[in-house]
């Protein structure tokens, strides 16, 4: 059977439901409306023009990793040979280093991966390293062997302060713990594959190295090397996570108002620009997509937070993703999104059937108020709170759609992941912004240069003192 | 000694810089001028008013806590006599029966408590099973032996859908495997001293309890048993956290603009509310904090989101805290936040010293862009990226404040979280609303009570089938 006919059987491996976002569900001019949705419709046709358009000329290389026989291959070989030698793999990494492999991770590894025995667990356990906290990269070298440990060091550029401090501090441990030849064993680098500090060092010093394509940016990467390494290390189904994201982007070819990822990207639009909702919360209803808000929190706000349109004209675009956890948040967040301003939609991610059945024993009977509980289970209650609380919000109000799957899977999580990608590029041409750069970020960046007294960036130490304020009324202790 | 001394040392445990939210630092009309801090101190010695009459009354119990003598004792023998007993400790409850725990333990015990060798952590592992995912439930379950786990169920009311049905399967689980009467001696029950189901299961089975003071809702209850019993059982200093919550009450006495639970609360409704931006970002630079940001989501969202006002007029009030994790996040969320909407306030939580000293050494002498990083050490770095970060918002127009503390420690905790308690009330008078209650949760919740059959919900199950649009046009597959 070919994986494109395995990954998608015969139901579908994700359904948009945005009944709760029409004004149908709502009330006249608070969600979408027929009229409007029929003139989103050539927005988007038009969007989805411009994508292929940019894809064929090479610019959009992220939608073609799907696509790649090799890639998956070689990280295959990778983690049959590690399996034996090494115990625990670490990622140092950080953003769009860490946070697609942290996703796929939790969504198809058992929740309690790290801690399962060895034997159950089958596959090294995964590490992420991505923050400098001293205090918490103590905590996750604290537990390691050494000699039975892979860094997997990540960063494209190879200037990435943290990683690249993370690194400087494993590669003296290792070499005092296991002299310096054998400590090149138990790293593995992916990087750029020409250029930087990072594609340098593996040319003097002979490390294994994978490459991240150029064009590729660090949250469009999980499909690169840079997710798939260190999934496949652990034990993930990578081929059938690429076969799912091959299905999301063949299907980028339907018509705009059956196309998951136009939809996606251009309900949000308007949801944001016509009714004035800069805010998304993405709110899943499943313990293992729960790190997929995260991922995704980076994707869309990095993507879209844009102080300039394409023409350089002034834009402060951007809509807010917002993590949320159902059904956790209800007792936190909830109170806020039925009663606050009206300044968000609700995302719901929900899974229609779990991997585990827990049912709930008819226990304490002589109790009436627990009676509704027993002979149910878990994951059903998990569900009716997760429609329950859709059908509060709407009734109140509140828009809200849902993005659903059949269950957790290689393929469906594939799916999820290249559709939001795609949904992402084409929310950047709905704002007019580029989706595909993050210059906001530089500054913060030379500013800590300054402070770190690195060469070539005493002007920003100055800046700094020059700009520091500390005036003491407006200091309390 | 006496603890209040003790707690305070010489140096503040708190401190709180508005600099980077005046107008001085962005300009003329973008933060708060110097005459509009000065009418905000009228507002706030009214509030301040307001509160001490309010629990005068009796009907702020939260703010009375820390001086309760006798709590700490209680949990401190269950706790002794415990650690014996049990390796492991679980407790079932969400929202905040869940959030308070989970920030303090990771905040005060070491990042890998869990994972660190028995010899090595002294106290039993700590659980908070949070969600009724099936996976991820059945994750916790796994791993431990019920003949040595003790089950903390926590639910104000006895009502809680979710932990009402983790204890009904755990209290099934536990007679199958050790008979029903060794079952009780691994079940601890906190809850309403009088009302409700399980206080009825208390007394008609024996179950070990502790009480949950009325009036306390649970984001406040962090320093009552929800909070302090679970901590003590894993070793956490209650008493210094529960010092530190004492000094701040006491420094709740300040003037207004040397009041930093009021200062918080004024600062932040005139970014709301005079600037627009209805955003609060709490960014923890420390893994030991990034739960507190979990915690204080809940206390600020659910106490200031609401419909109505005090008088019954419509409201529709609330500032949405945002949770972030430097440095990480400034990979993730920070081009947001510098380029993106103006319709944030971020708030740093910073450390200024950490527990752990790791040096970056200077390796890889021979490339030169990594030579400014060696020499220096992780928690400098994460600290100069702070600085530089808001320095770089500051330059950009955009308000950030920092909340610091000298270091991580149990008092320096329960002085913040006290202070974010009294400023979350504080801010309730400020929007006048009223921050202890929950009202709009309850529709969802009905709505599932219904679609799980419940009795007497029959008309909630017709409302939903009634209200259910599932218009195929908007359902894409």
């Amino acid at each position: 059977m070919a994986p494109k006919e395995k990954a998608r059987g015969t139901e579908a491996l994700l359904t948009l439901d945005f009944n709760n976002l029409t004004d149908d569900a709502l009330g006249e001019g608070r969600g979408i409306g027929a009229g409007e949705l029929s003139s989103l419709e050539g927005a988007l046709a038009s969007a989805a023009r411009d994508f292929n358009a940019r894809r064929k000329k090479g610019l959009l290389p992220f939608a073609d990793l799907p696509y790649d026989p090799d890639l998956p291959k070689a990280c295959r070989r990778l983690a049959s040979s590690a399996r034996r030698k090494y115990d625990d793999v670490v990622v140092l990494g950080i953003g769009g280093s860490a946070l697609g492999a942290n996703a796929v991770l939790a969504a198809l590894r058992p929740l309690n991966h790290n801690t399962l025995p060895a034997a159950r667990r089958g596959w090294p356990r995964l590490f992420v390293a991505d923050n400098i906290d001293p205090e918490g990269f103590a905590a996750i070298m604290d537990g390691l062997d050494l000699s039975r440990t892979l860094f997997n060091v990540i960063s494209k550029s190879g200037t990435t302060a943290e990683t690249m401090s993370q690194f400087m501090i494993v590669h003296e441990l290792l070499g005092k713990a296991l002299g310096p030849k054998a400590a090149g064993d138990h790293i593995l680098i992916t990087t750029d594959p020409e250029k930087g500090v990072l594609r340098r060092l593996v040319r003097e010093r002979g490390f294994q190295s994978l490459p991240i394509p150029p064009g590729v940016g660090g949250r469009f990467s999980v499909l690169t090397a840079v997710g798939l390494a260190p999934l496949a290390l652990a034990g993930v189904n990578i081929e059938e996570l690429l076969a799912g994201a091959r299905l999301a982007q063949d299907d980028f070819a339907a018509a705009p108002l059956s196309n998951k990822a136009l939809l996606f990207a251009g309900l949000n639009f308007h949801m944001a620009t016509r009714r004035n909702r800069p805010g998304l919360v993405m709110m899943p209803y499943a313990d293992g997509l729960a790190r997929v808000a995260d991922w995704f929190g980076q994707l869309w706000n990095e993507s879209l937070g844009k102080a300039l349109h394409l023409d350089g004209s002034p834009a402060g675009t951007g809509q807010t993703a917002i993590k949320a956890v159902g059904v956790t948040d209800q007792h936190s967040q909830l109170q806020l999104y039925m009663e606050g301003p009206q300044d968000k939609t609700v995302c719901f991610l929900g899974v229609e059937g779990f991997r585990k059945r827990v049912p709930i024993p008819r226990a304490f009977g002589d109790q009436a108020e627990l009676a509704y509980l027993g002979g149910g289970e878990l994951g059903g209650l998990l569900n009716f709170e997760r429609l329950g609380t859709a059908m509060a919000l709407a009734e109140s109000g509140r828009p809200n759609l849902s993005l659903l799957c059949p269950r957790i899977s290689s393929a469906g999580l594939g799916y999820l992941m290249q559709t939001l990608m795609v949904a992402t590029v084409v929310s950047g041409t709905l704002y007019q912004v580029d989706p595909l750069d993050q210059p906001g970020v530089e500054l913060g960046k030379r500013f800590t240069y300054g402070l770190m007294g690195r060469q070539g960036f005493g002007d920003m130490a100055e800046r700094y003192r020059g700009g520091l304020r500390a005036d003491g009324r407006y200091i309390v202790r």
